[in-house]
């Protein structure tokens, strides 16, 4: 790193942030916005913002940087490839002929174990998306066969009109604190907060408890095992209970649920949740568009699992810069314009995707951001003991942690002071705050954010 | 132009390109492939496909393209803006220092009359889902008044399971051949094609007509104005049906349904539709994802019709390079995190925006677009009347110009032959074929396409 520590020189959020605050809000709401920032002026770990604050960068845009900010590699690499920014393609029409080398040289080296068919997207919502079609397709083919109705057939014409049998009455299945994103297909499959769901219409599918945990998990194993019973008991009952209504022809989960507060399970969970789904023939979807990337100490969180069948899906987006998902040959749509959208993502993103993976593996990052993690949670454990009225339910995989603010309405405090202190955290669910560094977050930035969490707590 | 003609040195698609087509295949269906393209040799209007074939290019990526391939000002722009797409911000919790500015340097000044917020979204089908959410948001304000219900009221409660009355029973009205984009809400509004729709569940929303009009309009004022009133009457008989069911929140509509064939409708007919929603007190939302930007001879296709009072919300994306839309205060939302995500959009393309928006003002693009309209559009109807079998029903505004293959069945030969000439032109509806060109498209252009237009016709 270029900058050694944090250097906070004004209040924050500070007189320049404030000022462009109000600029801003003359154009749109303004309600979520946390900083103003000095791009430039930033490097890897650290955000720099308008006021010239040097902050501890733990956030990372909502975990959508792997390499931090200006990356020497990634702005060459950027700079070499402007001008593929310049003729966008129509990306499923008319791709550069250099598409499949990009592929392979990109996203087919991050496949995940058993899938080897990508489709690249421009966000995780419409990761998301596409994925549930693909997953209908899917499911209506294996009720079909694989010819699709001629013109004029029933199915067709009500199609037309949003009406069964065309739109069939099928669901899929999510979880209470999913969140797989806003737009009305996603978010019909989310469940995080009151405010990203209030008002919008929602497609009536079946939502499932995800397990509360006690953490550590390892001091829970017998009580946190049963209530992963209960859990998967009501997801075949509501697989049952929905036949006849709404179908479920599939599930989406995500390995470690983010924004709906970090809730883990255990990996024995999700092995027999794909059971349950290969059992009952509908499609499992693992949505890594947050724990994707390296920073749970594998490249997907899924690995963990030792799965016999992989999902069927994995989606992904931030960290991976692109949007998409991979998917096995059996999820292969049949015919043309089945999943296309005008864009379909962008070159530029696997261009540059191809060098963050140069550099992960050179670097052995997803080693580093394990081994990181087991450090960062151990020096969190013992900040719990010291301030169990503040810390508690540490927890994590590689450098994807959280942990829980003990005292109720007390976390927004904490962050403040933390974030005056130089150190920039995310938060999640109702009361936990989260890391999602960069990949090269070191034991070196650790120290400097357990020495702030202390100070922090000792104030509080 | 560095190249004056189209040259076509292979069958197309020549090997090259089925090659590609072979090793892309082996990730995903490539049903949709038209060409694989070298975009460094593309200039402009001319598109270089991977075996060297120079084809004078009409459809621009589907339309979005404003300044075709490799314009020296965008390049050198991306070039010096590389360093931007770095470090991609999460816009809405962590934008640049630069972002007011930027905002205001792009999109505000292409702002359409009335409109002074607005907001960035990475497509045209997230510009449309959120645009719906925003409606929803109004609507619901309305009724409730400008307070969100409090932690533990019902409202907060059933949202999180999909149920009224926090996910409202509410519907977008949308008409027949309309396309909005294809996730699950903005495809519930799509009536283009069976293949766009068939096997995806959708909301159970209402379909109105969209006018079949004669062509050219001047022609045929009377019994169009009978059609247009015919489906005007629908529009207010399913508002009040709908009333107690799922009641219609608001409408979207396309100055010309695009994909659904280049359906034109009278700007009298647009007013109406206006009016009709402001008595209803319903949102009226204007798709000009493919409308706006110059194309059509003004900057957005709704500048024709003269409102008295501008649409509520004008979305857009393609030729804008950002996806996004324009809403009127009054459809501000008041709460933060309401319409947010991670990316929201990228700043990059707010860079560029800003320099093609000089270029289309120093340059008067507009009125290049509207004038070379005029000489196209008498171009085919000269063709027209030469051959009626192959070309009828010519309609366009500006560069936005489309005709009907007469005869049932010929389309798809009709292109392959033009292509194979040396001209790629785009399809839309079942049997009519599109022009959407770079803005720099001049009548010498035209000159080539209605020259390869009459050969064509000549061999059919
Ligand atoms: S929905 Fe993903 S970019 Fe628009």
């Amino acid at each position: 790193d270029e900058y050694k520590k944090p250097e906070v020189i004004t209040e924050v959020p500070g007189p320049e942030t404030k000022k462009l605050l109000k600029e801003t809000d003359a154009i749109q709401n303004t309600g979520a916005v946390s900083l103003f920032c000095d791009f430039e002026k930033s490097k890897i770990n650290y955000l720099v913002d308008a006021d010239g604050n040097k902050l501890l960068d733990c956030f990372q845009q909502i975990s959508s940087l792997p390499l931090g900010y200006n990356h020497p590699a990634i702005l060459e690499q950027s700079l070499q490839s402007a001008a593929i920014m310049a003729s966008r393609p129509a990306l499923a029409y008319f791709p550069s002929k250099d598409f499949p080398r990009l592929i392979k040289n990109s996203l087919l080296r991050a496949a995940p174990s058993g899938l080897d068919q990508v489709v690249t997207m421009a966000c995780g919502s419409c990761a998301n998306e596409n994925a549930y079609k693909s997953l209908f397709f899917w499911y209506m083919r294996n009720q079909r066969g694989e010819e699709l109705p001629v013109m004029g057939d029933e199915a067709f014409i009500s199609c037309m009109k949003n009406q069964p049998p065309g739109s069939p009455k099928l669901s899929i299945l999510s979880f209470d604190g999913g969140f797989h994103g806003r737009t009305l297909g996603a978010l019909s499959t989310t469940h995080s907060k009151p405010i990203h769901k209030l008002d919008v219409p929602a497609f009536d599918w079946p939502t499932a408890p995800f397990p509360k945990l006690k953490y550590p998990l390892e001091d829970h194993e017998k009580e946190n095992a049963q209530e992963e019973a209960r859990c998967l008991a009501v997801v075949e009952d509501l697989i049952e209970q929905w036949k006849d209504t709404r179908p479920v022809a599939g599930m989406v989960i995500e390995p470690i649920q983010a924004e709906g507060g970090d809730n883990h399970a255990s990996d024995d969970f999700f092995r027999k949740l794909r059971n349950i789904a290969t059992k009952n023939k509908i499609g499992f979807i693992c949505d890594e568009v947050q724990t994707g990337m390296a920073i749970t100490g594998r490249m997907w969180a899924h690995d963990y699992w030792g799965l016999e069948t992989p999902p069927d899906i994995v989606t992904f987006a931030k960290k991976m810069l692109s949007g998409g998902f991979y998917y096995s040959d059996d999820f292969r749509w049949k015919h043309g314009y089945r999943v296309v959208n005008t864009w379909m993502g962008e070159p530029i993103k696997l261009v540059l995707l191809e060098k963050v993976l140069d550099i992960v593996k050179e670097q052995d990052l997803v080693f580093q951001a394990e081994n990181t993690g087991h450090y960062v949670v151990n020096g969190l454990r013992q900040l719990e003991k010291m301030f169990p009225e503040l810390l508690s339910a540490i927890r994590g995989r590689g450098m994807f942690i959280a942990a829980d603010i003990t005292e109720a309405g007390k976390r927004e405090t904490f962050v403040k002071k933390l974030l005056q202190k130089g150190v920039l955290l995310g938060v999640c669910g109702d009361h936990s705050i989260r890391l999602r560094p960069s990949l090269f977050f070191t034991p070196a930035h650790a120290d400097i954010l357990l020495d702030k969490v202390e100070e922090t707590a000792r104030e509080m």
